[in-house]
């Protein structure tokens, strides 16, 4: 990390005092208003006719939550330091997002789910009014959903200048045409608008050949050629969608921030989405360490209960050391985001974007392992939690890019510092050392 | 591995002379009628009504080639060493797994899929007249299939002395009661009988509590509660199934070799199985690595082929040196058997057991890495091989068990040995050390 | 960690306001008085005729730095939360103890180097006034230095339980018998006094078998058999050295705290030692990655500098996200101490001690083969950092003791909780899983 | 590997039958000639006056058994397939290797130490008459001894073509000028002759610049800076010298071969080095393997023997695997060099030279943690041991290039093959997938 820049209160990583009272809000709500309807929102959805759709009574099931969290004062609390909304930190917001990372509907009855709130953040720090009256207004309202469409089949998306997809200005409308995969969220009918990451300056220096259009789904040639399947789930009615856009038009007006600004916009986009990613791979690490002492109290082989067993005791230390260790990354990463600004901080959540996936995924594998065959089956949650922590690996750019990008600072930190030779010379024993 | 027995004969790896010419005709019939079948196979398959049968003509489709290794002389040859089939001795038999192991119909169009083959092997061996002319006559003829009923959902049957399903005598029927899962094959319509572990003597000694029975699928009482999916997958019509045993009546003479013996035959067991298996394994991972190489080679990010990319080239070195080194091991495990016989042999096969899938699991999980979010998705089958070797870990026992075994036998023959202070006392490099 | 006892401020690190200006004039004083003596101290040393004492001069220049520090008020602050010193936390003493960390004779001349300052906190705590006046006080006022003697040669010490040195009460004094090595510091001329766990009450349970006794090292019967290397290097004059104690005799009143108490002073001792290694290990670790990119930047091979081959760039990331994560860890740890006290914080001392050392070693190691064979010469002190933490992975314990503390209050806590089974039941996809 | 060549022959790993015998001998002569006199030959070196030559007697206790080597037969057979010498196989010599691995001075007793060999092998393969009077007659009687100039101290000699030490013809003479350093053997006062890699044609085309020369270690401007120490150790006399060119002068006709194929000549020299390093890896690591359970069986710890805690079984059991896995592959890479030839096999050599000192290393590591504190002294050879492996990953290139090497070889293989669609395109589970 970039470490110049360490003022000591970034080593402050309490909740906020007056943050408190709304994560004791969200832990009641979530207990009395979301737990309850769980269970039945799922089994609503099993016998559904279309996998592509809600079954009838899921989304009233749901409004009832959303209502109760509107009328606590519980809505739209995401944007960070934000005059929208609570105005929350990134760091409060990451304790918050600990707690929503328990139940798989809190975030949508509190109106925080991702894709959504990244788009809404775009949305409200870029918009035009008219923009914003048109689709940040429906989504603050939770009254439509959204995607966000930037990785391409066709290229290495994993470096965005690859990116593809074409937008060129015909009169007054931008004509797209070009295929994008893994759209998270356009499966689901609600879904109503996408930003699309496009190129529309090919000439233009490197960084700023893209923009990033408003596309309405509806709009005419946009197709949805079908879902990718990660280990086989559909993850349908949201889904992860292929999209192909044919000759897709949208009015000039659609384009946000300007042409050529499209890499601008997803610097602002790092917002709370990384965060509250790691922050619910931590606790999806957690939850699979309680299963593995679960289990492994609950059973004997060989006269001995399975936690006594070989390596399983250290399993468990390396485990919760590494998931304390991870979480402190994490509340420090917000907590840069809020003193140092996202530009700064932006090595710190390539840090623990590239370790908590990994990491987490580890650890619930190693829960597998002590579970025996069952706890790959359907029996236990295990392998569902296994596939999530994979995928997060690609969300968002793989690990290898978030690695990069921690290494290239660090080198360039120490290029620029003026005591190179001082910091490598002299041993912790005390003597100098005089290589060649 | 216990080296006390290491005759030279044991480091010579190469197939047989007279093997070479069955390889061959392996290899030209699943190039002639196996490969060429087998999309339209699975088509056929796919949009079948019941997903716990085959769809009209598939089982047909199959029979053509069946009838070809069978009129080529390619049948049943898979039994090691026997007076059944070709003799073909265990490490023959590894060369041939590797290549059965490239079309997913191959094993079972020379008759030669698991786990038919181990309960065949169990039937040739200690069957009586009777028992052999009811069930192993059709599985040799390929008219019906079989399963083999082992693994308890509610003990650790890691720990096969936790078996706990009940087998006692009335009269002249065995009434067998408990619960079983992930019977492999069991929901194959073709399978119709279970070789099945039950404890017959909770008072014996330890090794002789357990029994092996015939258990037709059919008998009253036998019922398939349902499918134990891995990471979701039902592996339908074959499927791993849950079943439970509520006072199934079986005649007295469905007992294999006697009461009390359940152990011994688990150890003729051993046979193929577990080479067949790594040798699979070795097979998945190596078609890991070329799809790995595929995938680098053929993008392009920042610049430059993703091959040639961070760690990526250090990530293929190590696939291949280590899958070299497996294979050698899997064909030393199999001479092994061969030239020591199961019994002393058995420590290289829980070594290679121990060995195998979890670092082929590995491979194909850095070959997802590098296809990026496509490499979870249907359109690769990385997802799919990668749960296949992830559940191995746990077929046959778990890897810890395995471990146990190589680590027992590692620790005893230095017990044993004589030399164990001169083997400890003197430095590589001369000098005599002096410890308390 | 047993998280049951979490209160807010605990994730508070920063330094306090009030040691600030400490820390300062700590920093201060090193670049001042310490850093331009560090190599002529050495070089004095390095030609002396007795390796086990310290060359003419040597001593005098560390007294002038020694005489500066009291001067400033820098001395003896060290003791957390005491009444002598500067009452420092453990949280504010563990920033300052990573500028110790990096100069050897730092310590030294604040009088705080291990294992004085855990003997001086022992002391002080439960010294008799005639122990204080004996021992504490030139301790305090650093005209002897100490050594505590613990590790035993013929038992496997890593359970303190099997301790046998015996000490047995005859008349008026405690004969003690036995043997210990790797006793730090006991080389030292200026040693005067040695803290010894000793076996008194065989019969006792178990827990209060064990006492500590203060040896004067000049006591008649204590036999310095030699010095311990640790990769061939004895530390001189330093040195851990190997004793016999043979019939020793010292004064009943040596004994402290009284007979059978020895495992509660042990747990007083755990003070600001583990902390103090542990940051020093960061340093290393920070220094390690400096030079592994210094050497990495300067070279070019293939065409490409060092840096950009293979997988460099992602070491270097992975080194800096897990010596930030160690950093937090071992502030947090400091932090429990501070607001839980030592017995809760026990665990999290327990988990960085089990965490860094072992990371930063392979840190170090990397770095090594980064700069080729150099790296391993007297060119560069990285094998000699590498040694510092190797042996750090056995001090106050191996590993796996403390790996094995974590692990069994993590079990315990999971034991304790009232909610395990909603814990373990509820998947995060939301469903619930009703394994048998 | 590149598979394209693998004849059958290549998994005969057994000994030859006519070298059984000689096996017999040295290990023989090994026990009866060469045991009896190590520790004496130790002890005799440990006063000695100048530790950069031999004490008193030392030679001539040497002289004994290599007189009865000699006498035996078992003198210079180390040359592969070649006339001088038995004309052993690499592969037989590997069997060889693994016993003269197991006492440091067996090798030198039967003239077949490094560097000694290498350097003799190219003598005798490009040598020219009067070069192999002067100096291949002399290493063959073991009269002189012989150093191998490559690796530079300002360069990252990892990379050949970085070799910079420069060879300028002056009329009938070569005049060198550059820095040397881990010269091995260099420091011996037997060594005589030093082939040296130098720069003779910077303007040629990448692969001709370099040639080598045979320089005198006695001639004019050879300067021994000192010795480059390992992890502190010299390893006098027989050292790894830091060493100066300064204008040193040398005939014409010392070049080899002639002016530009140093590379050509580094490829024969692959000979029987590496195969012979990491047969005695594999020896170390065996060994190291033996003394972890040797302590682990002898101590006990909270009521248990040591091998029963944690994870030591599992440890013991991976050591063991890798160990017969690494074997394999050392036989097999010598049997590729025998079957395929050097150039073919030296994908081979790679890999096993990547993949046994790190493992060996990791090994070592492992007996020490279980050894306690006392495994890293001098009570233990282990952490000689280690830096033994440790040193050996860069010797003759570090893994890095190794790896290298391998996949680089990989990806060529793939590229050239005419499959590799349909190696890539079906699934193990029969369908076909279409990727983008």
């Amino acid at each position: 990390m970039s470490m110049a820049k360490h003022p000591p209160e970034l080593n402050d990583l309490r909740m906020s005092e007056k943050a408190r009272p709304l994560l004791d809000a969200v832990v009641k709500h979530i207990t009395e208003n979301v737990d309850p309807i769980t269970e039945e929102y799922y089994r609503l959805g099993e016998g559904r006719a279309d996998r592509w759709s809600h079954a009838p009574g899921q989304l009233e099931l749901l409004q009832t939550a959303k209502d109760k969290a509107r009328a606590n004062g519980l809505w739209n609390f995401f944007l960070p330091n934000a005059e929208t909304g609570e105005g929350l930190s990134n760091l409060d917001y990451a304790y918050i997002a600990a707690e929503l990372g328990k139940n798989p509907l809190a975030s949508e009855t509190l109106n925080c789910s991702a894709p959504d709130t990244g788009n809404m953040e775009v949305l409200e720090r870029v918009g035009t009014p008219e923009q914003k009256e048109k689709w940040l207004k429906p989504l603050l309202n939770g009254e439509i959903r959204s995607a966000y469409a930037m990785t391409e089949p066709n290229v290495a998306s994993s470096d965005a200048k690859n990116i593809s997809t074409s937008a060129v200005l015909e009169g007054d409308e931008w004509v797209i045409n070009g295929e994008k995969f893994y759209i998270s969220g356009a499966g689901d009918p609600r879904c109503k608008i996408m930003i699309t990451m496009v190129k529309t300056s090919p000439e233009a220096e490197t960084f700023k050949q893209q923009s990033q259009i408003l596309v309405p789904i509806d709009a005419e040639g946009v197709k949805i050629l079908g879902p990718m399947r990660v280990f086989g789930h559909d993850d349908a009615p949201h889904g992860h969608m292929h999209i192909k856009f044919d000759n897709v038009r949208v009015p000039k007006e659609n384009i946000l921030l300007g042409e050529g600004r499209g890499f601008e916009i997803s610097q602002l986009r790092l917002g709370p989405g990384r965060i509250h990613h790691c922050m619910r791979s931590i606790g999806a690490a957690d939850k699979a360490l309680d299963m593995l002492i679960d289990r492994a109290i609950s059973r004997k082989a060989f006269g001995k209960r399975i936690v006594d067993l070989g390596k399983n005791m250290e399993t468990i230390s390396r485990a919760r050391i590494d998931i304390e260790a991870m979480r402190m990354m994490v509340l420090k990463a917000a907590r840069a985001m809020d003193v140092l600004g996202n530009k700064e901080a932006r090595i710190w959540v390539s840090a623990i974007k590239a370790m908590v996936p990994e990491r987490a995924a580890q650890i619930i594998d190693q829960a597998m392992q002590v579970h025996g065959a069952a706890g790959l089956s359907q029996w236990f949650p295990l392998a569902e939690m296994y596939v999530g922590q994979r995928t997060l690996r690609f969300a968002d750019g793989p690990d290898e890019v978030h690695h990069n990008v921690v290494a290239r600072a660090e080198v360039k930190s120490y290029e620029d510092s003026n005591d190179r030779k001082s910091r490598v010379r002299t041993s912790t024993g005390g003597r100098m050392f005089e290589g060649p």
